[in-house]
């Protein structure tokens, strides 16, 4: 008999009618309900499926229904030119790095950045200077970009090109990026901004402000992330500093010649969405949210994390939470990735989690019920369920570059085990995925801290890319 | 009041109701509709538009149902191991070039190839040396490559990397590929194939053979072209000699980390439709094929194109036609783009036109009526509205490379009109859409023939990328 291994384990899945507290922001369809013009997409979406005949239009060289819904974006988001992308924001921050960058250009960048922009920099022949992460001790998570090191990098290296910030990071934390845009725009080198979860910044004045608005040169936004968009839609928006000929270029290169029209229509759905619904929907999203985060802050064992709790343990200037997400956290002892797992067999599907926290992406088309059926799983969750030893593992220096990224790409590789790899330089990303975050590049030492907190994550069965059962791959 | 231009254009387009002669594939959604595991996929789509969550699967490293589909996707084509691509055999073609060949090798290409070959050609940084295309006299359309010239190139470039080579092309005709690999295997270098349009090859004896079994190093295929599958989603299918970490590195880089599980469930579908039901339902449409080119051939002004009238005229071994595929010839005088757009307000679509050919593609989800339709609108075709003046443009020789691709986008380009140009060296593709194929690449010489080309195809309102107005980039 024939097999359909993945259909099926869609319907299996649908089977579940999880409550959505995940990607995408249309949570199972809601978003497009929501509306008469929602519903129109929503059943033409596949007889809605047809390539570039005329009528339509062509991505790659607008001129009719695409240029138009592009311009609506770009006024809609304030920006000098946007663009619609159908391979995701991975594609997207390839675009800006590869038109913002030439080969062996110096870049500062967040550790904590996306592997797509890793790939670019790898791709493009970068050389990288990390900024480190702050980490929470008492929440045990990057909430931040150590501020401090930011400045000391700039200053020890004038010569570099640019700086690319995560804004916000996957938790919902923002850095202030008003300081290092003005830092950037000071020293005339360029600021790129991979705002995969900030594509509703700024529709109210109680979100975080967008990265558009506050002048970054090229944005990055994913839409089906946060917005009632499908899976794999992301916009970018280039301010004027942008050489827009090679951003055309670059956009054209990294995205399919036959794009999806239903793709395509669920983004400019979720423009109009926002134009003419965003605020008041949003507004009423951050109102239920507050009063739910209140209610499950009175349980003893969960409690969601706020901006104040943030400013009080950091304090960094300007550090600002999106609370249209919800961090749960659990205290040592207990385990966030258990706390995922308890919940989902209650029928509630988070984002991610990490050791102590639930991320859950929260947006206008989660309803009472959704938080109420939430809040009841918490407050009669059998915490000996959760119970996990917690492992303090803290990297407090970043590994020691060996290679450049891309060098190790041209050498010889082998696999061994992890056991067996303190002392040699990593050929893989490194990468526990969520929140797909770089434990180890390639042309790193692969130090005994690292190797630690490798087989920690392993042993919690976290899906770490660039491990292969109890091996990774070093330079010859 | 908001606007919802692609939204609006979509429903604007369904209103028509047009009979399916482009892609995609499954025609509509009738490709879905025509069983109950389709249906199943086609009722669920928004819903199951999911992330990656537990029980479903990660692309980037694929350990559950994903992994699970591409070995059935790997056992049905027969290839070492195979992958689902979400953003278009675009993503295919570049991870395949980037894989297979280092900065600064030199490869033969076949002219004809694909804009996204090209992308991959400038960016891996490649030397390419072009294979001429033949072009029917009789027809007008490049229906082959210069196998003689191909020979010649190979035996004065000892040190070529490979051979990139699209089977079938854009009109569905397929040079002798299995002569093309042996020569391949006999220098040891290695054979990518640009398959997008062949992804049903062998499912029927009557049809090509799959250049999968012809034993090519990698191979990739749009499955949105020809299957029932959605707009955007391609296969990859690589063979013994290829290095798959790099391949896995590259496919991750140039495809979304958040993939459609919408995209990824129609892929599942097309293997599986192919698996159950392939060989009958195209068995089915040839036939029905044959009968309606027999009627329509009956017709005084339209001649669809066979393989024996290939045949006779260029007389070049192992040539074969894809006849799945309808080219409806004109005859010089008239014009193909006009009976494009005339069959359009006909309501029917076809795929693409050039002056003297429309090309239709056919599926299994084409219906009687759909065949019906067609012949009565070419039965009852006024003439006198196809009537165009033929142009006889031929360019006999390739244009003269003066810089390598790759080297073009170090230079500072200026915009020139198309009538001051000749003698400057192009600083862009330019390319008409469809079919999509370059005449001048970036790098070489605007000669006084291409500019001429060009301006015709303005005449004719063909849409080309690289021209904007009557201006075009040039190095400075």
């Amino acid at each position: 008999l024939a097999r359909l291994p993945i259909v099926d384990g869609i319907a299996r899945y649908i089977e579940e009618d999880n409550a959505p507290f995940s990607m995408p922001g249309h949570k199972g369809g809601r978003g497009f309900l929501f509306t008469e013009e929602g519903k129109r997409l929503y059943y033409n979406l596949i007889r809605g499926d047809i390539t570039e005949v005329e009528g339509m239009d062509n991505l790659h060289n607008a001129e009719g229904i695409i240029k138009e819904a592009s311009e609506l974006l770009s006024e809609f988001y304030g920006s000098k030119k946007s663009y619609f992308l159908v391979n995701g924001s991975t594609s997207g921050n390839l675009a800006m790095i590869f038109t913002s960058f030439s080969e062996g250009d110096k870049i500062i960048v967040e550790r904590n950045c996306h592997r797509s922009i890793f790939n670019g920099i790898i791709m493009r022949k970068l050389r990288p200077i990390y900024v480190k992460n702050i980490i929470s001790k008492k929440y045990n998570a990057p909430f931040s970009i150590d501020m401090e090191h930011f400045f000391q990098l700039l200053s020890e290296h004038e010569d570099v090109k640019g700086i690319i910030i995560t804004y916000p990071n996957y938790y919902g934390v923002c850095v202030d990026l008003k300081i290092i845009i003005e830092e950037a725009k000071k020293r005339k080198i360029c600021i790129l901004i991979d705002s995969a979860h900030g594509a509703h910044f700024g529709i109210d004045e109680a979100l975080p402000e967008s990265a558009v608005n506050l002048g970054a040169d090229i944005v990055v936004m994913s839409a089906h992330k946060t917005l009632p968009s499908l899976t794999q839609t992301a916009y970018l928006h280039a301010g004027n500093n942008v050489d827009i000929k090679k951003l055309n270029f670059y956009i054209s290169a990294f995205t399919s010649t036959s794009p999806s029209y239903a793709l395509l229509g669920s983004m400019d759905y979720a423009r109009f969405f926002l134009e003419t619904k965003g605020k008041e929907t949003y507004r009423a999203c951050l109102k239920i949210a507050k009063r739910y985060r209140e209610k499950i802050n009175q349980l003893e064992d969960f409690h969601i994390i706020s901006n104040k709790d943030i400013n009080d343990e950091l304090n960094i200037k300007g550090i600002n939470l999106d609370e249209s997400r919800y961090i749960i956290n659990v205290q040592k002892g207990y385990s966030g990735h258990l706390l995922l797992r308890y919940l989902r067999e209650k029928g509630i599907q988070c984002e991610m989690s990490d050791e102590l926290n639930v991320v859950l992406i929260l947006s206008p088309f989660n309803i009472e019920a959704d938080f109420e059926k939430l809040y009841q799983a918490l407050k009669t969750c059998p915490m000996e369920l959760l119970v996990d030893q917690f492992k303090e593992v803290v990297i407090s220096e970043l590994p020691k570059m060996i290679l450049q990224p891309f060098e190790v790409m041209e050498k010889r590789h082998k696999a061994v085990k992890l056991s067996e790899a303190a002392g040699k330089v990593c050929a893989n990303s490194i990468v526990p995925y969520p929140p797909g975050i770089p434990l180890v590049m390639p042309g790193e030492l692969l130090d005994e801290e690292s190797i630690a907190l490798i087989e920690v994550l392993i042993k919690q069965q976290v899906t770490i890319l660039g491990v292969d059962g109890d091996t990774v791959l070093v330079i010859e």
